[in-house]
This record gives C-alpha cells, structure tokens and sequence, in this order.
C-alpha cells in the first residue's frame, strides 16, 4: 500500500471518537470509494458517526473539495465577468430560479445554471424547463460555455461528469438513514454548485412545513455551513433563510409555474414570491458586480422587469435550447388537464396556515413530481391558489384549483388539499418571508 | 411482504434518533440479516448509531435473544442439577477456568463450558485445553450433555450452530469500528453464553491495562449490562469486576498455563489468583445451590483442593475426553521450549506495575497467541514471572522466563517485557483483586 493509504477502521475509529478526520484522510476516503476499494458498509459506518458526531467547517471543505475534484471541474474563465449562480435547498412552488435568472443575465451578469429534477414533495427546475415543449435541458460542457457566453445564461442539467463521488455517496446514504445531515447536505450541494465555474454564489434555504429544514434553527446552521464551505474555497458566498410555511407564488406544477414565472417577469408576480426573487436577484447582481449594493441590485432587477429586457432574456434562452417560446407569450395556447376542479372552502374565517409538505404531496398525486426516482411526470398537472395564508375566505368560495389527468385521484387530492389549509376565525400575523442573510461576516436577522 | 417486514432505513432512523427499537423490529434485523434480507451497509450503519446512542436494557435482552434464537440453544433439562457456567471477559494469564471448572464439578454443580480462541494479547481456554496432547474439544452437542451428566464437566468449543447471527455481526463490527460497545458486547457474550444450556452464570469482568475495558466504569457498566441481560432471561447472575492491571498468576503461555492451574489445584496457587479463583467457584456453588452462601461455596472449593477430589475432577475430565493426563500429574515430562531465557532486572527496588497488555503481545511474539485467527499457536511458548507487583527486586536478579522456540525474537521479546514492567524505589499499595459485586440487586463495592 501507499503512502496515500489509510486503514479504513481506524478512520471511522476517529469519527466514531469525535476527533477531526485531516485533509488526506478525507481525500483517501472519498478517492478510494470512488475507485471501488472501500465498501460501502465501511462508508456507511462512517456517514452514521458524522451524522451523529459532525463535521468541522475545514472536514467540511475538504469533504466538498474531494466530491468536487471526483469529477469535471467546469473552467469558465473564458467566459467575461463574475459568473454567479443561485441554489435552493428545495421547496414547494418554489420556480424562483425561472424568474431571477433571466433577470440577473439581463442585468449583465452571467448565470451558469446546473440543475435537479424534483423528488417527493418538492419540485426541481429542471422538470420545470421540461415541461416548455421541445427545451433541452442535455447541452455538453461546450455547449454550455457558448450558450452562456451568448446569453449571460444557460439552463442544464447534472451530468455524470459532475461530482460522482456525490452522486454515490447519496444513493449509500439514501439507504442508510443519513441523508438529514447538515455537513453532508452541505457538501453535496456544494460540490456540485462549485463544478459549475462559477465565481460567487447566492443561497436559498428554506425553512418551514415544506421544506427540507423544519426550523430555523437547522435552516441557519446549514446556511452557515454552506458560506462557510463557499468562502473556504475563495468563491464570495451569501446565504438567505426563507419562508415555506406556505406554497411560493399562486402555482405547483410543472407548466403551472413556468407561466406564473413568465407572468411574474411581465410585472405580475405575486408579492410575497416577488420580495424573495428580488432579494436573491439583487444579492447576485451585487456579488456579479453589476450593482454596489443589494438595493442597487433590487432597483435594477425590478427595471429589467419594467423595460421588459427580462422576459425576452427568458424567450431569448427557451429559443436558444429549443424550447417553444410561443408557449410563453400565448399560455393559454398550452394544452391544458383533463381535469380541472375547483376546491371550495368548508367554513368561513381567514387561512391561518398551509402545510406546504402536504401540498407538495397532493401536487405529486395529481400527477406533477415523482415518489421514485423512474417516474414519469405530467406537466400540466398542478395546483393553483386563489387564497393564500391571511387571506379571508367564506363557505363554498373556490380557494384553489386542481389540474389532472387523473380523473381517479380527484376526491382523495381535494380532501387532502382541504385538510392541509388551516382556517381559523381570527387574522394572522403576515408570514415573514425573509429572516435571516447570512455572509462572511455572520448572521444577520432581517 | 408479511406483516413481520420493516423498512430497514426506517429502524435505522428510529435508532439515529435516539429512540427504542421494539422487541419485533429487533427480532425482524436479526432474524433478517442472517438470511442476507439486510445488505452489510444497512447493519453497519445501524451498529454505529447503537454504538453511539446505545441500547436500553429491554433492546439489549431482545438483542441477545433474538441472537441467540438465531441457532441452536442447548436443552440440558436431562442433566440433574443447577447447571452454572463462568465467564471472563478475556485477560492476560487468565486460566482461571481451569482451576475452578474442576473445583465447582467437584463440589457437585455441573459446569457446561463452551470456550473460546484467544485473538491478540488475551488467552483464551480452548487453546490452553488443546495444549493437553490429545485433548479434543470438538464434541458434538449429544456427547456434551452426556460427559456433563457423567463429570458435572465438559469442556468444549464453540460449534456453528450456536448463534450464527453474533458470529456474522462480530464480523461486521470488526471491520467497521463497532467492536468496543457495551451493548454489543453483552449481548455477544451473553447469547452464546445463553445457548450452553445454563441456569446460572457467574461473570468475571476484567479490567486495566491487560483487559478489554480499561476503565473501572466501563467495567462496571458492562457487568451492569450482562447481568440485566441475564437475569432477564430468568438465569441468576453474578458478575464480579477484577483487576487485570497485572498478569494472572506466575506464568502467561497455553501449556504454562495448564501446568500452574494443575500446581493451584494441588494446593500450590499464587494467593491473588487464588483470591479471585475462590470467589467465582465460590459463587458458583452458590448459585448451584449446594452451598447456602458464597462463604460456604469458598470454604467448599477449599476442602475439595485440600481432599484431592478438584485435582482428580481434572484428570477425570482430561481422561474423558482424550488428553494425556500424564502430563497434569508429571508436568517435567512436557516437553519444553527450545529456548527458555531468564530476563534480569535492569534496577534495584519495588515492581509497581506490569502492563498486561504488553506482557500479552510479548507472549504472543514468542509463539503463544495469534495476531490473525489463521495463526498457529505454539503451546510450549510464553513467560514465567518469578516476581511482580509488590515485589522487591535487585539488579541483575531474575524476574521472568522467557520460553519459545523462535530463537530470533528473544533480544526483542525481552526489551519488550522489561519495557512493561515499571520498577521504582518506594513499595506500592497492593492491588485490590476484586473491586465490585453486580447482582440483581445492584452494585456492591467490595
């Protein structure tokens, strides 16, 4: 054995143990699992002791640095100005990408965007991409270049070159109950955002009912996690703890969400989305240098809306991948659900709370997301909300929309979605969508 | 999948989260894992959260049961009497088995003994039998109640049959950092224990520098742990934790060993092996119900040295079952290693401690233990202590023998030994030989 060789148990001994893991040892484990020489009950031995015992924030760099450099690092240095990117920790509604993409590239700063597909309750953007006829979300590393050097935007999807050692590790800890751990969330996502070039990054982290961090306690930790792990590796990183005590916008659903995108970049974006898509737009203007200030980011996002220089953004890249744009400009020539079924309200009061979680599972039972992996997705199906939290409600208004094309699911999908909504006779306090930023100064509470 | 199916990632969870698994879902791992229905990934996962989080005593009597049920359990309701077996936890010069099997056999308590290997620095008594030419400790389980039901004694190793799942999880533990927990490893001992038969068990929990547990608490802990499991199974139990902080006795090494326990049994026993020898038969007796107290069960063990009838308890069993018992009643007649060293003090003064561990794995470099299981064993080799804690010594006095036939390991095997003997100017406290007694009511200081 080499001089790069460990033995395995006495690695797991010291995590076990809570001691720090160094740098070559976590370079050794990662290399050597992706070569097949460690196995996977060793592995998962492991991933138990840091769930359970933690990682440092310099285990958790050098956990991201080996994932990353498992696979293709993209070089986009040929590519002018500051390549910034966004990453949300995943939600229900949430189609914020769509919308602050386009407005971020129109505002002169390149967006290379890598992303996922959804998995149970919450959705993914690139099954929302997909769902615009004929958009390629399958450009080679090349393509990728070009097309962001054309547009300051492109829009795929991982390929297999990106972080394997991610990709594998996830599947171990899938199955062997350490997938809620923030050092190896962090990792993953890290290790795949920083594949990308990019050169800064702003992060999303929801928490709430129908997010992947309940409470703000955890959705803090692994925002700091996440800055922490960004700035290690010299990329400006800033993180933003985000409301999903309710469905983002008035959609869930695949083409349901592309058209509110295509709306809200017209000017017709639903406040409480529009306040989290400026922020995080702004803050990616700022970083890409475009901007001196986050305000100065939010001013001009909200003027490329204006001037209308967003939404083409968005037509100019659909056409680019081609994605039928004509879909954009006319929704209502998309085809639409066999079914669509109006959800009346049961009593009168006001809409205290939205169980996102629930939500997002009643949108997958009609027909929008996916329980495993292999299935397949219908794009028209979705919900849309006539009613959101703090809105009033009276006995048999219709508060939302279901769209199907499975007609057997109705009745059991309405009843859940009745049973997710809360309504209560007294007003509740606005939901704060924004509370924390996080930087490489600290946490500030907003 | 029948209703005694669960989700494995699921009892993993439960598990990682600190919470009981219960008595079906325990059954279901280990009835499963030993059909190979759970990858090693699931279990390895799933030992590092026990390990971590540890097991209620109710977790750990379903863990040993379930384990145990996994082969088969001896029925020895044909054999009259109480049947009481003992168990150590593994030292260095551990032969007390050897000497009290005899004793308690010979006081009229039948004593099924189902041994194990040695495996690094601490002995083990099947070994030590096998040094006894011809004796065979591979009967089948029919002539193991018949040779008890005619002795009160046999003495025999571990058949595949009895709880296969411990031996394929101490596999798995060994390769993944488990090995070194409570839980895991009461419920180990205690489900091969459980299977001989038993009705009682006297246990002898080592500690210090030559045991498995280093510490008085974890010792205490363990003893805590493997009488709860006993007497949940409605067997009396008694455990005992003593010192392991110097060898057992003058001699470490297979044949050695035997020989100093025929010597104890003829009345010529070292008075701090003795100590701990007369306890546990004492105890023994005791819970055989042949004495109405340990008092009497020591007094009992003493008078059955002093008649001859221990002594003769062990040639009768040596004869039984195939081993030369010439050897036991003229030990000048075994042969000797080739190579028999005197080690001299290096300095004047007092031994104030002898590290167990070291001495052991000197031993084991001469020839007397195993670093892998595929080792062979030479019985002749190991170490001869003319002196130890306590005991003055002058420079250039012989302190220890050195036996081996591997002539290239002498210069190393003596640095080795007088490295782990500390000898200072002023006389230390004697040790204290037993220091807790565990039983159902509690822990007693002794």
């Amino acid at each position: 054995m080499g001089s790069t060789s460990f033995n395995m148990v006495t690695l797991i001994r010291k995590k076990r143990d809570k001691q720090e893991l160094s740098t070559d040892e976590i370079k050794y484990i990662i290399s050597a699992y992706t070569r097949d020489e460690i196995p996977d009950y060793q592995v998962s031995s492991l991933l138990m002791a840091i769930f359970l015992n933690g990682l440092s924030d310099r285990e958790s760099a050098d956990l991201t640095y080996a994932m990353l450099h498992s696979g293709i690092v993209v070089d986009l240095s040929d590519v002018p100005g500051v390549k910034v990117d966004k990453h949300s920790t995943g939600g229900v509604g949430d189609k914020l990408s769509l919308i602050l993409a386009p407005i971020v590239a129109a505002c002169g700063v390149p967006v290379p965007m890598i992303s996922g597909r959804g998995l149970g309750h919450s959705g993914g953007t690139l099954d929302k991409l997909e769902s615009i006829t004929g958009f390629n979300v399958n450009l080679n590393l090349t393509q990728y270049a070009e097309v962001l050097k054309k547009h300051n935007l492109v829009l795929i999807g991982q390929t297999e070159d990106i972080a394997p050692a991610d990709k594998r590790m996830y599947a171990l800890r899938d199955v062997t109950a350490t997938v809620e751990c923030i050092p190896l969330i962090a990792g993953s996502i890290m290790s795949k955002k920083l594949a990308e070039g990019i050169d800064a990054l702003v992060l999303d982290v929801k928490c709430g009912s129908g997010a992947f961090m309940k409470t703000p306690e955890n959705a803090l930790k692994l925002a700091e996690k996440l800055v922490s792990i960004g700035e290690s590796f010299g990329k400006r990183t800033i993180g933003y703890v985000t409301n999903m005590d309710q469905p983002l916008g008035t959609t869930v659903g695949n083409w349901l969400e592309v058209r509110e995108s295509a709306e809200a970049l017209q000017g017709h974006g639903e406040a409480d989305m529009m306040e989290v898509t400026l922020m995080l737009s702004g803050t990616m203007i700022y970083l890409g240098g475009k901007a001196t200030s986050v305000e100065e980011g939010i001013a001009m996002s909200k003027a490329s809306i204006k001037d209308g220089s967003a939404f083409q953004k968005l037509i100019d890249i659909v056409d680019e991948q081609g994605g039928n744009s004509d879909y954009l400009r006319n929704p209502a020539t998309y085809p639409q659900s066999g079914h669509i079924y109006d959800v009346q309200s049961l009593s009168d009061g006001y809409i205290t709370s939205m169980d996102s979680y629930e939500i997002g599972m009643t949108a997958v039972e009609l027909g929008a997301g996916r329980i495993r992996k292999e299935d397949t997705i219908d794009p028209t199906a979705g919900i849309e909300f006539l009613r959101k939290v703090g809105d009033s409600v009276e006995k048999g208004e219709t508060i939302a929309r279901i769209h199907t094309n499975n007609k057997n699911i109705i009745s059991a999908s309405v009843e859940r979605l009745l049973a997710a909504i809360t309504i209560q006779a007294d007003k509740p306090r606005p939901l704060a969508m924004i509370t924390h930023r996080v930087d490489a100064d600290g946490v500030h509470e907003l």
